[in-house]
């Protein structure tokens, strides 16, 4: 933790209280995990950040496993440590097996390299492609 | 097209209209992305990168809109803007609806922002993230 | 405009109204800029987004000048086209002068630069940094 | 360190000690940080860093504070584990308290959300931004 | 290993086995390194990624020793830290001095400095640039 | 130009014209790219990155060409598009052919690829990769 440390619910004022109140509950859980901990040193952030949170990854148009894998997708392609294991975590409970883990890694690879054939070929985009909807 | 012209097929050697006609076939169309057109300046490229991107984006443990949702989202975290056209009209066409692309927006800059907030403080990786499959 | 095309308020439903009109108070203005007419497409995104936004760059322990160009900063580093104009161009509104750009703009590179010799020569952090708060 | 060794100032060469003695004088300190101490691998770029980074840091239009602050924006956008520790640290130390950090962070994590927004709707950019200047 | 366990030549399927026995006679050598034990979970990923390896990495129009500095030039811009010592140690392995190595990091560190600068400052390409070959 | 004007020769002060004839003295040209006209907005910034720029990219223990390659191969990665002509323009005046081309860019792109393969399953550095030397 080099530059702070998380703060636990018995030393939490009542801002931060009511979100990890929120997180159990909504999460059926009595378990916090460090990013939540570690944000309450800002509490606007972590209300903000929390009730962002519940609300864009709520089942809708999309199921709450697709949006894990899209959340590891990105995760992966900034190569952040803590995101890439918590949501890879939460995608496996969410149920993906491990070929539905090896294919959206290949996925994210493939991308990675053909963005960069594109960018260095400066490829002009097709007109079909700019179609607005 | 600042660096590279993209190549027509009358005007192709034998190994990159061997790439084409299997794009056209696997595709079923008649019409060939610029991106391919491109990279025949570098036949080998062109080749592997098209088998590579065939084996990897066919159907298996994930579907075929799913795939072109990760790409999407890759696309759009690395700014690569022929990738976001062409994977975002490839995602719609294999079903993707506004309020799909909506969701997915909305999971690939949610996640860029948290990565950033675990970034900023550092936070160290819950064990409980950590167990090896 | 590849994907969507804008959203008039005069073609908008209530609930985008209702996020234009607050865009217009809040900045004392009659006109609402492009991103906002293009998250129309999706509400719940542009309803949530704008309220962070508002809330992230009011003015509070930092000034919105500040907060501008730290928005520029990040911006640059991700070669965000549309962000680093509209960004800039708030940063100036909100008195930036061209000396401050130019610097702002040194910095940036520069920790772009010294961000890859930290990298390349995998150099390890001093135990002072490390003092958590 | 996987790639090369600190050299500390009993090993190193006049022109690396040249550098390490204008680094105490102008940061009126005895301590060299690990940074410098790899560099000194390569006395060229140890002593043309050194010399941008006193010019850029330097105060001038914008302050000192400021400059910290942009520094480590980038840093957290591009996940450089090094460069977040030390720019925070040097901010720290220049006068950031927690509620500037915490600011800091949410501008610096809804940038990154907002860059992606724009990209993956590929807005275009509003007229009245472009005026050049 | 957060994620998943390197699998030894002794637990590994026949598929697997045998990319591993290609890659031990390619390189002349008796040791697999991690990356590819991780890769086995995943034997179409193991498969694909290192035929394409073997194909891009050997010598051609570029010399392997070029060839492994872009490498790190690229892994050091993106942060892999796994990428960046594994290249790091087979450029020196193809005949990389510490002279050209300090030379490789400070054209990589000066290259994302001036990637900034365009980018800020919203630079215009150049006609001379732009002539297609 | 959305942010800032090329400035001429006939309209630059002492300082920049400085830099301007250095830099036609140095490429034995009379041409000046924009990049350089327009970092002339910050005298300071111009100089600093000329004389940066003619040091880093002189031949050395490294050649220009390859010099040039690396420069390619970070701004294709960080998809600068100023940044990837002028610098695909210049590597070509070194001597690049168009399979050099072709294989600088398959390298780039599998490096990117790759460093997103060994993010996603998170490996391991192995012991034998971290000597120091």
């Amino acid at each position: 933790m080099p530059t702070v440390k998380p703060i636990e619910y018995a030393d939490a004022g009542a801002e931060v209280r009511a979100v990890y109140d929120d997180i159990k509950r909504t999460r059926n859980t009595d378990w916090i995990n460090n990013f939540w901990k570690v944000l309450a040193h800002h509490p606007p952030t972590l209300k903000r950040t929390w009730e962002s949170l519940k609300q864009v990854m709520a089942p809708g148009a999309l199921d709450p496993l697709t949006k894990e894998m899209l959340y590891v997708a990105v995760s992966v392609t900034n190569n952040c440590e803590y995101c890439i294991n918590s949501h890879t975590f939460a995608a496996r409970r969410a149920g993906m097996s491990e070929a539905m883990f090896g294919e959206l890694l290949a996925v994210v690879a493939m991308a990675n390299e053909t963005n960069r054939l594109a960018n260095g070929y400066q490829v002009e985009t097709d007109e079909r492609f700019k179609q607005p909807v």
